[in-house]
This record gives C-alpha cells, structure tokens and sequence, in this order.
C-alpha cells in the first residue's frame, strides 16, 4: 500500500485548473443560531460536474501517461464519478468508459451519456462493477480505475481538505459522507496532518453502514445490500487503503435514517437555496437531528448536487 | 434629486459589514458551452435572507441618526426588503415595520415574522403601500423609507456592481431584474461609471414593464396593474430618481415571458444546484429565449431565492 502524505494533496491541489472551482464556504444563519456555533457549507453541489468527483477525475486523467491516454480508461461508479469522468475525459481527450449498475439513477446516467461518456452496464451487485472492469481491461485494452484502492483518488478528494482550511482559519470539526471511505480519507489526512487537534466525522445512512460497522469492529466488514435514498453512498464495504486512513486520522462515525436525509434536503433548498443530493444532504441530516452535537466552529461537506428534479419535487412537497 | 457618483457606491461597500456575504460568481459550463461566451452566474439568491436586499437594508439602517434608529424604521416591500430589513433591524437593534399587500405571497410573509418584523397589511394595490407608509408616519413617528426616490438604496444596491467587476476581470455585459429600477439603476451607476464600454441591459416580465415602456417612451409610464409570476417584480412605475439613471446609464431593456422564466428556474435547480425565485432568473430566461444575445462574457444576476418549496416543486415537475 503507498503511503500517501499531506505534500501529495498539495501538489494536487497546485495542479487543479481554474475551472475547477474553489467552491464556496457558506455560514449557514439558521443552524448557527439554532446550534450556537458556526456551521459552514462546503458546497461542493456547486463543483463544475455537480459533484466533488470533478477533483478527483481530473488528477487521475491529468497524470495519466501518453499510451494510457490514448487506450482510455475505464471507472466504475454509481453516477457522480462517472459524470465527472465522462466530463473530464471530454475536456482532455481521453476516451472513458464507465460501468454502472442498471438500478443507477437515470438522471445520473443521462448526464453520463449527454458527455460522452460510454456506458457499460452491469447487474445492480457491488463486486459486479470491479468484475465488468476486469473484463473489460482484458477484452479492450483500457486502463481500470479501481477507486476502491487507487491513492491518486484519495490525493484528489484531499484537495477539498486544504480548501477548507484556507477558508475558515478557524480549526474546524468536519463532516464528511462516506460510501467507499475515499473522500473523507482524503480529507482527513488534508485536514489532520495541518492540525492534528480538528476533528473529522463521517456520516452514513442507516440503511448503507459497511463503514461505519467496520470502523467499530477494527476490521473491514461487508454487507450483503444497502437500502438508502442516498443513492451516492451504497459501498456495500470500504476501501483497505481508504479504512486504513480511516482508522488513522476519523474521529468518529454516526448514522442517520432517510428520513432525516429527506428533510435535509428540503431544509437545504428552503433555507439556503441550494439543491443538494441526498448523499451529499447526511452531514446537515446529522447535525438537524442532533446525532453529531457541534462544539465549535463545523463544516458540512454537501458533497453533491445531481438530484433528478422529480425526486426533489417530490421531497420538497412532502417535506416542508 | 441628490447627484449620485461611483465614489458614494465604493464608500458603501467598505462599511459592509462580513456577514453580508461577497457573493460567488459562477461560470455555467453548459450556457456558455450553448452561447458560445462565457455565461457568469452572480449569486445574491445566497445572500443572507435569501436576496441582495441585505446590502441595502444595511447601508439604510446602519447610516441611521440615533433619534431614527429608537424611533423605528417603516417600509414597505414585495417581500425581499421586508425579509431583509426585519433581519438587519434585529440585528441592529432597529425596531422596523414592515407594509406589505395582501397578495404578497406567504412564504416571504412568514420570514419577515420569524425573523420579528411587524407586519402592516394594506390592499393589494402599489400606491397603497405608499399611502399606508405616509400614515404610519404621521401616526407612530416611524421614520419611512420610500424606496422608490431613495438614494442610498440606490447606493446600496450598486454595491454588487462593484463586486462584479473585482470578480470578472474582463468587461461584461450584465443583465440585471428590474421592478422600481433601484437595482439596475445601482448597479450601472457602478458599472458604467469604471467602465463605459460595459453594457447594462435591464430584464421585466412581459407582464410587469412599466420600466421597459418607460424607457422606451423617454418619460415615466404607470401601468394599471401587472401579472406575472415573478412576485418581486410587481412596480406599476418606476422610481423617478431610478429611472433618470437609467436613461442616463442602461443600454436596453428586454422583456421575458412567464412560461421562460419558469423554464430557467428549473433549468437552474437542474444545472446549477441554485434555488433562484422568479423574479431572479429573468436574466437566464432572456439568454435561454434568446431575447439576449451575447457578444462577450455576460453576467445575470440572480437577484434572490425566495421561493415557496411547494412552487418550486411545481415548477420541477411542469419544467422538467
């Protein structure tokens, strides 16, 4: 396993280019009051792509080499990475070929096919996406991603760590979805190396908890489906890479149900005006019902914004 | 009527105080990808209380004698002000009454009570809220703002021009809502007093343009009434210190229809992960329509994001 270090984020971070956005951090009026410490929105629902993937497919085609670039490469994905690639995969010129699974939002899919993106389908099992990228590495040539285990993954997502500290010179708790464990691996290595005393929580759905039954158990466990309206977070177990930086520098895991997620997704709208996905939703979920108890200064990641409208207009109406 | 310069707008905007959020401006990959110039979003729908209001209700309230500020402040408003003066005077400690008509829509009401402003109901008819203003003067020694004829409105207002131009370098055309044509008329001042060659091209419904038959007339024009969705955007007339500015300083005005502003909010909720109000995404309507086209890099501003869940959700599911 390569060891991955807070200078390997900063080197990604100087590479991203301007279109990448330093998306904003908004201090949420409402929560802070409510809460009594300042709660900030890092709205990466407003990255280019809908969704911090963005970062991340751009480090991993960016370093790509030349033969690489030209075979393409191929990434499995429940949408949002693949949106990101198909995108980024366009702006660079490298053929991309995403596998995903045909229970996949459509809305996500769409945005895939409306890219460029090739999609490859798979039957809706989490181990069936890694077994369609092997077949297709051997059958066509391309270069697999597996973001499962990949460090450069990990680097790309840390990027928003370094940000947030830029952002608020406080030293902040941060709150991060988890599905496979890369995003806030990244992040709080980004965030702890800097100040080891912050603190960083992952949030899962209740219905989608490999990663938090792991991170209790001391050792990778798998679960047999997931059941969420988190649609972004179904890892039905963890990265190794990603736990291992898990287990060093994650604070704390909780839960939240689906319906706290619903109702942060209309509060979200309603009160801040931004539209963010379920998934991307958990942090807020988790400081409205009380299962994350702010003691400072606290950052919710909303880590995307690909909701299809219907479903949003469905939670807004049975929400508010 | 008191002279107005740049030198006034810049003074404002060093007194605001950072909880008024410098808005993001956000480049849209995908009209710019259609329009073939790069389209930028200036976000005042996250502004705090939801609108671009906030910097007005600022720069009024915080520029208040002491006699005023014990007295209280009256205004009245479609909703946005009011939202945005009930915040500011709790925050101030200004006590502020609030005359809105009976129409105005229940959303905004109910903001401006959570947030502690008095409420003064009058009929649904522009002069009235004026009359109903002149009375409370004259009955409970309240200080009213006729934001109409006021220049620090104006001044207020202009603050985001300012802004712009710190965020975009190049020199855009912006196109910016209009109602009583205090925010266009600010936010040219600011514009075309740095940059004469900038365009500021000014938005009404089709079924609310008193300004654009002003304008068009080269006098004040009434209309009777106005229908349309877009519930902040409802001056039977504009202001006659707001519309010699923008004799003096807009280079056109364009009309959009309902039907395309419902489009480009959801178009916005789909894309750009932003809530816009109506009356907000006028500008993304005339680009999307047409009604617009761009010959270099453009800004609309979205004015605000005040819109009722259940409307929004009507919108999405119509619109999309």
């Amino acid at each position: 396993m390569s060891e991955i270090t807070g200078s390997d984020i900063e080197r990604a971070r100087a590479e991203l280019p301007p279109y990448i956005r330093r998306t904003p951090l908004l201090r949420s009026e409402e929560l802070s009051a409510a809460l009594g410490h300042p709660i900030w929105l890092k709205c990466e629902n407003l990255q280019i792509t809908g969704s911090y993937k963005a970062r991340a497919a751009f480090t991993l085609l960016h370093r790509l080499g030349e033969d690489a670039r030209r075979h393409g490469v191929a990434l499995t994905s429940s949408g949002n990475f693949a949106t990101a690639f198909a995108y980024m995969g366009r702006r660079l010129g490298v053929p991309t070929v995403l596998v995903m699974m045909r229970k996949t939002s459509p809305f996500k899919a769409e945005q895939v096919a409306r890219l460029g993106g090739e999609i490859v389908w798979c039957e809706d099992r989490f181990e069936a996406r890694f077994e369609t990228l092997r077949r297709l590495e051997a059958e066509r040539g391309l270069i697999a991603i597996n973001h499962l285990e990949d460090p450069t993954v990990v680097i790309g997502h840390g990027t928003i760590g370094l940000e947030i500290l830029e952002q608020l010179p406080e030293v902040p708790t941060v709150l991060v979805p988890i599905s496979t464990g890369g995003l806030i691996a990244g992040i709080a290595l980004a965030v702890k190396e800097r100040h080891p005393q912050a603190s960083v929580i992952g949030v899962q759905p209740e219905g989608s908890k490999a990663t938090y039954l792991s991170f209790k158990a001391g050792a990778i466990v798998s679960i047999p489906e997931t059941r969420t309206i988190c649609d972004a977070l179904t890892a039905t177990r963890p990265g190794t890479l990603m736990f291992s930086l898990i287990q060093r520098y994650v604070d704390d895991i909780v839960l939240v149900a689906d319906e706290a997620v619903a109702e942060a997704v209309a509060w979200l709208a309603r009160e801040e005006k931004l539209v963010v996905e379920p998934s991307g939703a958990v942090g807020i979920a988790a400081l409205r019902s009380g299962q994350v108890t702010p003691h400072g200064p606290t950052v919710a990641l909303l880590s995307g914004g690909n909701i299809a409208p219907a479903h949003l207009a469905e939670i807004l109406t049975s929400k508010t």
